[in-house]
């Protein structure tokens, strides 16, 4: 009987650098949240501004996890290297004397919308499942292996376009967004290749064999799942069928 | 019968904040690492030039364990305004940017005891025992309350005066001692104290039971046995009796 030749790699096959790469980018191309239902009503502007409002105060539960997780990956990290690049992470979010940082930036946000900044920073109104799986998100990169870790910040490849048709999209069909409240997508624009690029390259570096590859693509389906987890709860409780847990935020009517 | 007054607070009673800080100094006196034996000898000029080397490759494992205790802490801080200032120390141990940081600064020392760069940073030729112990520490920080987790880099209270008694004790004693390599110690002297103040602040204001305040001490306890017992395992295996473990650093002849 004659052998077999697979048309595709073998399962236990090391990728190619570009192979690898494309396995992570098909991970966007199927399900990064800017196919969801949620962001085509939020960019197309056909959200009322509470339900904009449920949207800033529960993304800012994710923008406070996010510098926590990344002190959680540096708490692993033995090379000072690795270490002294991935700080600015922090510096971004947190800031850095003067630059008030990323958080800061979606405080603007929040306070353009009206929303009390004490009541956002508390996180009472976030819907908890908005929590849980934040969290989730930190304790993954606490407790992966560091190249798993890294890659699943990899969805950063992806962002710039959603942020781009995010600033345009809500600055052209909210009258309530404003230039000034866009600050932090711009900011972004220029941070998340850089860092993108940093942790890809890392990546490829790192992974050494297929099964390491297959938890890096692994882990950035795992983090286009934390994403988009965030917009289905808010759908559920904010759109359809609009059920909003005890506790949380309740638009103004 | 009549009640019997008690000359000390209760063990339930809130310290007056002059009191707990009293305790944790108190811890200082009793058990900080300038009173062991071994530094007796380091600062004294009574070790060899390979003793010395020992301590030095040994500490350096405590040196590279210390930012990735502050960013485990770190990754467990909810408040902005904590991480923005607590981040200096990581700044401080692996630098930023141009600034080389306090692990450099380590290294320009154990080259200038004539070690291998790789060698030390491998840290093959620690103790065993040197890391199991650094590692408890950043363990305890990552998992112990956050104020506890504080207190337990209070022993940066006890640290300016062994420095100045370092500093000029391994300089007066040691030929193969200059000052270039004397750098570390020297920046500490301001950094430690500004950390110290901070933190001393900060377990005053948020230890608010007596229980809290009692692990503070504790924490404190804990702190001068991690860097106690890295010295009690530098004198087994180098001075008395001479003990060196399988695999660790063995001086040259």
């Amino acid at each position: 009987m004659n052998e077999i030749k697979p048309l595709r790699p073998a399962a236990d096959e090391l990728l190619s650098a570009d192979a690898f790469e494309a396995a992570i980018r098909a991970v966007g191309t199927e399900r990064y949240h800017d196919k969801h239902a949620f962001h085509k009503l939020l960019h197309g502007g056909k959200l009322s501004k509470a339900q904009v409002q449920a949207w800033a105060l529960n993304r800012y539960c994710y923008q406070e996890a996010v510098p926590r997780k990344d002190a959680a990956f540096m708490s692993r990290v033995h090379d000072r290297e690795l270490r002294r690049a991935w700080i600015s992470r922090i510096h971004d979010h947190d800031g850095l004397g003067d630059e008030p940082g990323g958080i800061e930036r979606w405080l603007i946000l929040t306070d353009g919308l009206g929303l009390d900044r004490e009541y956002v920073t508390s996180m009472r109104g976030a819907l908890p499942a908005t929590r849980h799986i934040v969290e989730s998100y930190v304790r993954f990169v606490r407790e992966q292996p560091l190249v798993v870790a890294v890659a699943s910040s990899l969805t950063e490849l992806f962002a710039p376009s959603i942020h781009r048709e995010r600033i345009a999209g809500m600055l052209e069909n909210y009258a309530f967004i404003g230039d000034d409240v866009m600050a932090y997508f711009k900011r972004r624009l220029t941070q998340a290749p850089r860092d993108a690029e940093f942790a890809l390259a890392y990546v490829k570096a790192n992974a050494k064999t297929r099964a390491e590859q297959d938890a890096c693509v692994a882990a950035v389906r795992f983090k286009c799942d934390v994403l988009w987890a965030q917009l289905d709860v808010l759908n559920h409780a904010y759109v359809t069928p609009g059920l909003i847990p005890p506790g949380a935020f309740v638009p103004a009517p």
